[in-house]
């Protein structure tokens, strides 16, 4: 039923993976119905014929075949303890910035003291994403000097002169009242929107907010109609504070969902527990369609082939910030969960969870911070497809990116050498791009 | 009349060098009247009571001390031939497309055959800046994956995995018509605004001209009455073509001026035949004011006390388009000539020279650029003051950037860690910045 086929492996700069499918398992099909009008069904969108077409731009898998030295080595079962082999964090250490148990008490009690300033739901996301290292080296919200970094270089360089990725700003704007009230402060504490007083910010600075230049270096345009600057950037302060992050416990949601929400460290962790030594990453914040599995299961037969011994999906939908119309995440990850129930992918060989981070929709940019996030989660392979990240221009009939740019610009980033990206795309026979 | 003195020696952090002037000679003053109003005349801009402040980020001079250890040796006078010591320029090889002599006939008749690409006097002047190597290890008009890196990342990765800076896109626009002509033409010829067939562009590459993208991320906004974006993108075509450029002979402007128009290659047989074992570059597109010609004067005095035995300044006027209230080449060429003439600059250790490049106006991003080209002409030092490459901005009523982030911006940027930054402010007594 299904046929595969390794075209041009002699060709290494054409090489494209074709996977033919003449027929789909109807019971793969409508796992999902979205409940949103906007959504074209499942069925509009995959066709029962459908060539499938990866193309590896960076193709791995030619060098797996001609190297046979594959990176991450097979952890040995005789071995008592489990040594990671997974691929380094950025900078080489996981930030881990939860005060230890035994602080908590002390430092509460010092950042009562302290100027306050108030978070959004946004704002809590990012204390969140930082305080798990999801942003490794990064330890805190940007100082200016990291933030024109972001900004002009999409990368951070270290000490030692290499560069880690680091495309979208991560910062805290707060207003003119709140810079006041900071005065000469070198502390702040940080409140939650519930009004709890969540963690602190050392060593502060405060620089300038210059939104204009933030949006259009960081999304490609000023127009109006950005979901994350209208949400979240136009109405926020007119400055930026960076500092060091502390948090005096995990972030959590309380939604039902928070089981779902792995940090780095955990992840990593469960993928020594499953002797992992290759870990591929599938970002989404749209549910799981049939062509997705099958891209995820060849994936991991091909990583098999090429030489890994246990290739571990990590499936891992974004949980943070989306726009109206996308699908909410309750939704998805109960889809999610259905997907492995019905076997269409082995929950053996696959996690689930939710990746924390607010969306930007800022295509090009954003897809490297997607990227480089999962590096730090254990993640060595990236999965990219059409436009990620992308959106429709808010106000002019095209898309906001063009739908190749994502993948192209995720193979060439500053920081992501270390990561194989798995382009891929799918098409019907008359070579239309399905998504 | 002038004391000097280094501060902070013993604190590299916050060293910053002090030139205390309590009187500055007359004779230096008003070298040049603007003839355009919009000007402020040179008396209001220079108290003649100044607090000059010069402070080094990078500390090169710091290093030096402790170090003695000079990037670039004085050239053996005994040696029959100078062998050049300066910097290398980016990817190892000064790039030079201008074809030999014996080829130029047969390439021009090829040429004739090919499709034509009419070029505006812009265009022309970055054939001019790629054909001598100012933009090494360009070869050409950019082909996508070099405008995306340069878009996104402000620098390129060679295959050694090394990246060279390469902050603005150097790109050529075709309309819709030049497009279709074109078809699937591998080579393309350059016709001047005057009519002659110039040169070439071979494996050409063709691709969508995203104006709204590429302002937003080059200028950091898309406001109306940006004079680079007016003058040369917006009437320019939907498609930008990349390919290997190739001149058929060196390009002149025939405006009496073309004896200024030394190219890196040029400049660098003076610098060693000079036997300069330090070059300092310093970009204007004024008139030399009395605080430049200080600034200029001190720093050969600090390099000579730091231990270079013969640093060589190129006052480096760039002569490409400017906008229509900016003072006009000539005028300002005029003014150069007369501050060697004068004696305020040594022509033993002054090269005075046009850098052909058009201005974009786009501060931090623009400024590396100006930098990195310098490096090709064989400069190490790189003089930036305050609010590089700046304006108004175009509808608000403050600078388009923040004047202290291009020196920022430049001394983090990927591809000139080779390069030392220069820094300074003019102060007067109450620290208010001049410039």
């Amino acid at each position: 039923m299904l046929s595969t086929s390794l075209a041009s492996l002699n060709s290494p700069r054409s090489m494209s993976l074709l996977i033919r499918s003449s027929y789909v398992s109807q019971s793969h099909l409508n796992l999902f119905q979205p409940r949103n009008s906007k959504l074209i069904s499942f069925t509009d969108r995959i066709p029962s014929k459908l060539v499938f077409v990866s193309s590896f731009n960076h193709n791995p898998f030619v060098d797996l075949v001609y190297k046979r030295n594959p990176t991450m080595q097979s952890v040995s079962s005789s071995s008592m303890t489990v040594k990671s082999s997974l691929i380094d964090p950025d900078g080489g250490e996981l930030v881990e910035l939860v005060v230890p148990e035994s602080e908590v008490g002390p430092k509460m009690a010092e950042s009562e003291a302290m100027p306050k300033v108030k978070l959004t739901k946004i704002d809590l996301a990012w204390v969140h994403v930082i305080s798990e290292g999801w942003a490794s080296p990064l330890k805190g919200f940007m100082r200016e000097d990291e933030y024109l970094q972001s900004l002009h270089f999409n990368s951070l360089r270290l000490k030692d002169g290499t560069h880690v990725n680091m495309s979208l700003p991560i910062v805290l704007a707060i207003d003119d009242n709140t810079k006041e009230q900071i005065g000469s402060s070198k502390c702040v504490a940080l409140v939650s929107p519930q009004g709890d007083i969540i963690g602190s910010l050392r060593s502060v600075e405060i620089y300038k907010h210059n939104k204009e230049e933030r949006i259009a270096r960081t999304w490609g345009t000023t127009s109006p109609g950005l979901p994350y600057v209208e949400e979240h950037i136009t109405p926020s302060g007119n400055w930026l504070i960076g500092g060091d992050l502390e948090v005096f416990q995990p972030i959590k949601y309380n939604d039902g969902l928070d089981h779902y929400r792995l940090s780095p460290k955990q992840l990593r962790k469960e993928f020594d527990n499953r002797q992992a030594d290759a870990v591929f990453a599938f970002q989404l914040r749209n549910p799981v369609h049939n062509g997705h599995a099958l891209l995820m299961n060849d994936t991991r037969k091909r990583l098999l082939e090429m030489g890994y011994k246990n290739p571990v999906l990590l499936l891992h939908p974004l949980g943070g910030f989306t726009k109206a119309d996308d699908v909410p995440l309750d939704v998805r990850m109960e889809q999610h969960s259905k997907v492995l129930e019905d076997g269409v992918l082995d929950p053996e060989t696959t996690i689930v969870s939710i990746f924390p981070s607010p969306m930007h929709y800022a295509g090009p940019t954003e897809v490297q911070w997607h990227a480089k996030a999962r590096i730090n989660a254990g993640a060595n392979f990236y999965i990219v497809g059409r436009d990620p990240a992308g959106m429709g221009h808010p106000t002019e009939k095209r898309d906001l990116y063009d739908p190749d740019h994502g993948k192209k610009v995720l193979s060439m980033a500053p920081g992501l050498e270390k990561l194989n990206i798995l382009p891929f795309r799918v098409q019907q026979k008359n070579h239309f791009c399905l998504y």
